[in-house]
C-alpha cells in the first residue's frame, strides 16, 4: 500500500498540512521533510523494521515522525513523556529502540539506544543531512507501523503491535462516521503518544485536511487555536472537554467553526456532556470507546447530543461498522442481551499482539478476539454500556457496585466538579464504597449522600466521602489515576488487588 | 468476518430493510429469510464455494440472494437478464453453477445446472423448506463472495472474482465519501446484476438503512418511489439520470428528500449534469468511476455540482481514499501529470482475478495493479480525466480523436438529446469521425457541424452525422452500445477492431 502522505501531496500539495505555533507547512513541504527524515534515519544505519522512539509533547515534528517512520518501513515507538526514567528505560529496552527523539534532555538513557536526537535543532540537522530523494515507498500492509506502550496505569507496560492495516482500518471506521475532506481542520488536543491524540492523523492526511497542534492541554489556548484557525474537529478526553466548556463559559471565543467534538479515553458523566452541548450547541458530539489494542476505535455513538435525555446517553455507542463486539462470560461463552460480561473485539483494527510477550498475547487475543478487560453489556438495539473495568468493580457485602454508576450520580449534583469512586477495605463489607469529590461550590457530605440515595440503591451510596480542593490526579493523557487515590487505603492489606 | 446482515439485525432489527412493490421486510425478517434461504440451499446439497446464479430483474429476493449466498459461504453469480441463451449458457458452464434462480422461464439451460428455481413461488417454497436455524456464520474475508460476469459489450465474458474483503473495501470507500446511517434510504435504480445496482448494498445494510427497489428503470416510477418513500440516495447511469431530469421537469414530484445522486457506468456530458443539478438543486452530485474488477469504485468526485463551471467538471474525480491510480505508458512505466495513458488501479478493492482464466488474469493484474484498458490523464491536483477506452479512440489522418470530447461538444447543442461518436472506415483518413444524433428539437446537420467547429478542432468535427428519431441502443445497465452502431460500417472491413 501507498503512504497516505503521497495521496495528500498529490491532491492537496499546496494546502496547509499542519500549523504548530508560528510554524506552518503545506503537504508538499511536509512530504519533502518526511522524505529527508527517512533519508536521515537511513544515514544513521536504520533499516526496515528498526524501532524509532519519541518522547515529547505535541509538535509538528512529532506529526512528521508519526508519518515518516512507518512510511520509511521503520517502526514508531511513541512514549509517554510524563513517565519516569525507569519506565522509559523499560520501554526502550523492551522495544530494542535504536534512535530516540526527545524534546527535553533525558539523562540515564544513553546506554540503551544508538542515537539520542533533540527534537528541535538535532531533528532539523538530521533533515538537512538527509537527501530529499528517499521516496515515500510502498509499505506491506501487514507490516508493523508502531509499538504503542500501554498499561502505564495498570501495571507493567506492554508494547501493542499495530500494523499499517490496523491503522488503515481505524481510519476507515472513523471516516465511515464523520466525513473528512480538504476543509477538515483537526485540533490535536490530547497527547500524540496516546491513541486519543493520534486517532485522526491518517484520515486527516488522506483527505488533505489540516492539523492544528496544541502543544500541551490548556483550555484557553485550545479555544484560541479553534477561533484563530477555524478548527472544525477535535477529540478530547472527558477532563479536557469539561475544562473546555468551563473556559468557554467564563471567557467565550468565536468558535462556531467547531462542528465535531469527539470524546473518549475514559468514562464521561452525562452532566459533562450536557454542559458541552449547551456550550457548543452547533457541534455534533461523538462518543468513542476503544483501546490501544483496537487502534483504537471499537464503538461509536454519533450525534450523542440528540440522546442526552434517552437511556442511550449512558452508552458508549454501537460497534463501528467493520468491528464486532461480543460480551463474554468468564468461561468465554457469549452472553445475551443486557447481561454483564467482558467486552471482546474483533476486526481488521485489532492489534497483531504484544511485542515480545507471547503469553500476554495468547491471553488477550483468542481466535482473533481481543479481550478488553472491560465489563459491560449490550442492549437489544446493539448499544454497549460499560459498567467498569473488571478490577474497578467494587464488591461490597456480596453486591457488585460499578464505580462509574456511583460517579455518574455524584456528577449530577451541581456542586460536583470531579468525582472518583472506588472500594476501600472494610471489615464488615469486605469493600466499602468510597468517593473523593472536588466541589465547584460549597457542599456538605451528608447532602451528597442524600443526593446519591435519591438516584441509586442504598448499598451503592458511598459509605464515606472525602472532599478535596485540588484537582484529582491524572495521567498525561488526562485519564483519572484512580490507583493513586486508592493505593494509600490498600497499602497495608494483604488482599492487594492484582495489577491495581 | 461477520455478515453485515448480522450487524443490521442487531442495531436495526425492527427497521424496514427493503421495500419492493407491496412487499416490505424489517431487518429481523430479512435476516430470518436469509437464514432459511441458506438452509434451503444446503438442503439441495450445496456447500462452501458452490455457485448460485440469478437471472432476473431487481426485486427483494434478488437483494436477499445478494446477502445470503455469500453469507452462507457460497458464491453468487448475478447474470444479465437481457443476455441471449447462448451467453447465459456460457456463463453457467464457465462458472459451474449448481443452482439457478430465474424470474422468467428460461429454456435450454436445464442440462447445465442441477436446479432451476423460479424466483417467486419456487423461491418461497425453498425458504419454507429451509429451517431457520442456519446461522449467519462468519466468512473468510479472502473467500470468494461472487463471480460477476463482465465484458458483455466487449467480447467474451469473464467472471470477475470478488472476495468478501473486496466488497468490504468498496463499502468503506463509499462510506468515506457519503455518510450512511439508519436514515439512509437508497433507491436501487440500476440493474442489480451490475455493479451500478449493487454498489451500496453493503454500506446500506451495515448501517441499517433502507433499500427501495425499482424493478426496472422507468423515470416516472423512479420519481414516484422517491416521493413515496422519501428516498435520500441513489445511483444512476447517465442515460437514466438524463431521463429522470426530463421527467421531473415535465411532471414534477415532491422529491426534496433526494439529497445524494451518484452517477457512473459511462461517460456523462456536462450538460446532463447541469440539467440534473437545475432539476434537483438540493442534491449533491457524486461522480463514480470504476469497473467490476475494482468492486467497483476507483475514483470519486463528490459535490460535483460545485464544479460545473470549473475545468474539473470534465473529471471523474480523484482516487478514492484507500485506492491508488497510476497512469501508464504502453511499456508499463508511470507517466507524468497531464500525459495520457492507461489507468491502473491498486487497492483492497481490486479483484482476485478472472475465474478459470489465468492468462487474462495475468494480463490484467500485474503486481497488484489492475489495468483498466481505459485511457486518461491526471492533473497536478490529482483529478483524473478519462479520454476514452483504448479501442474507442479514433485515429484519423494520424491524429487521435477521443470520441467523448466530440460527444461532449454535440451535447452542448440544445437540440441534442443523445449522441454517439465513433470512427468509420475512410479511404483518405483511415478512420473518419462519424456521429449518430437523436435530436430533441428540429436541427440541421450543417448547424451541428458548425456548432462543433466553434468548440473543437476541425479534425475532430464529425465528417458525417446521422440523425435518428429512435433512442440509441443501450445495454440492460443503460450503457450505450456503440458497437451496435459501429458494426455495420466495419462488417466488410478486413481491419476489424479486435473485440469491438
Amino acid at each position: 500500500m501507498s503512504s497516505p502522505l503521497r495521496r495528500a501531496e498529490l491532491v492537496a500539495g499546496d494546502d496547509v498540512a499542519v500549523v504548530c505555533g508560528d510554524v506552518g507547512y503545506t503537504y508538499a513541504e511536509t512530504a519533502e521533510r518526511c522524505r529527508c527524515l527517512i533519508a536521515g534515519l537511513r544515514g544513521l544505519g536504520l533499516g526496515a523494521g528498526d524501532r524509532v522512539a519519541v518522547v515529547g509533547g505535541n509538535c509538528h515534528r512529532y506529526l512528521e515522525l508519526y508519518q515518516a517512520v512507518p512510511a520509511g518501513g521503520m517502526v514508531l515507538v511513541p512514549l509517554n513523556h510524563r513517565h519516569a526514567i525507569a519506565e522509559l528505560r523499560y520501554a526502550l529496552e523492551d522495544s530494542g529502540t535504536k534512535v530516540l527523539f526527545t524534546a527535553s534532555g533525558v539523562e540515564g538513557l544513553e546506554d540503551l539506544v544508538e542515537h539520542i536526537i533533540d527534537l528541535r535543532a538535532g531533528y532539523e540537522a538530521l533533515l538537512a543531512a538527509g537527501s530529499g530523494d528517499a521516496a515515500l515507498a510502498d509499505v506491506d500492509p501487514t507490516g508493523l507501523a508502531g509499538l504503542f506502550y500501554t498499561g502505564g496505569t495498570t501495571g507493567a507496560a506492554k508494547g501493542v503491535m499495530l500494523t499499517h492495516r490496523n491503522l488503515v482500518a481505524n481510519a476507515m471506521h472513523l471516516q465511515a462516521c464523520w466525513r473528512f475532506d480538504s476543509a477538515t481542520r483537526w485540533l490535536i488536543a490530547a497527547p500524540m503518544f496516546h491513541a486519543a491524540g493520534s486517532i485522526a492523523v491518517l484520515a486527516t492526511v488522506w483527505n488533505g485536511g489540516q492539523h492544528v497542534i496544541l502543544p500541551s492541554f490548556d483550555p484557553g489556548t485550545a479555544l484560541d487555536l479553534i477561533a484563530e484557525h477555524r478548527v472544525t474537529h477535535t477529540l478530547m478526553v472527558p477532563t479536557m472537554l469539561a475544562a473546555l466548556s468551563d473556559e468557554q463559559r467564563a471567557r467565550p471565543r468565536e468558535v462556531s467553526s467547531l462542528r465535531h467534538i469527539a470524546h473518549g479515553g475514559a468514562p464521561i458523566a452525562t452532566e459533562t456532556l450536557r454542559r458541552a452541548h449547551a456550550t457548543f450547541p452547533g457541534a455534533e458530539l461523538l462518543h468513542i470507546y476503544g483501546a490501544t489494542e483496537t487502534s483504537p476505535i471499537a464503538t461509536l455513538l454519533p450525534r450523542e447530543e440528540r440522546l442526552l435525555d434517552a437511556p442511550q446517553s449512558r452508552s458508549c455507542g454501537r460497534p463501528a461498522v467493520g468491528v464486532e463486539i461480543a460480551i463474554l462470560a468468564l468461561d468465554g461463552s457469549a452472553l445475551s442481551v443486557d447481561e454483564v460480561g467482558e467486552l471482546a473485539v474483533r476486526g481488521a483494527n485489532v492489534m497483531a499482539g504484544y511485542w515480545n510477550k507471547p503469553e500476554q498475547t495468547a491471553a488477550a487475543l483468542i481466535d482473533g478476539w481481543y479481550h478488553t478487560g472491560d465489563l459491560g453489556y449490550q442492549d437489544s438495539r446493539g448499544y454497549i454500556y460499560l459498567v467498569d473495568r473488571a478490577k474497578d468493580m467494587i464488591v461490597t457485602g456480596g453486591e457488585n457496585v460499578y464505580s462509574t454508576e456511583v460517579e455518574e450520580a455524584l456528577y449530577r449534583h451541581a456542586a460536583v466538579a470531579e468525582a472518583a469512586v472506588f472500594g476501600i477495605p472494610d471489615s464488615r463489607w469486605g469493600e466499602a464504597v468510597h468517593a473523593v469529590v472536588v466541589p465547584r461550590a460549597r457542599v456538605e457530605i451528608d447532602e451528597l449522600r442524600a443526593h446519591c440515595r435519591s438516584l441509586i440503591a442504598d448499598y451503592k451510596v458511598p459509605k464515606t466521602i472525602e472532599l478535596r480542593a485540588e484537582p484529582l490526579p491524572k495521567s498525561a493523557a488526562g485519564k483519572l489515576l484512580k490507583r493513586e487515590l486508592r493505593a494509600p487505603y490498600w497499602r497495608d492489606q494483604t488482599l492487594a488487588l492484582a495489577g491495581a
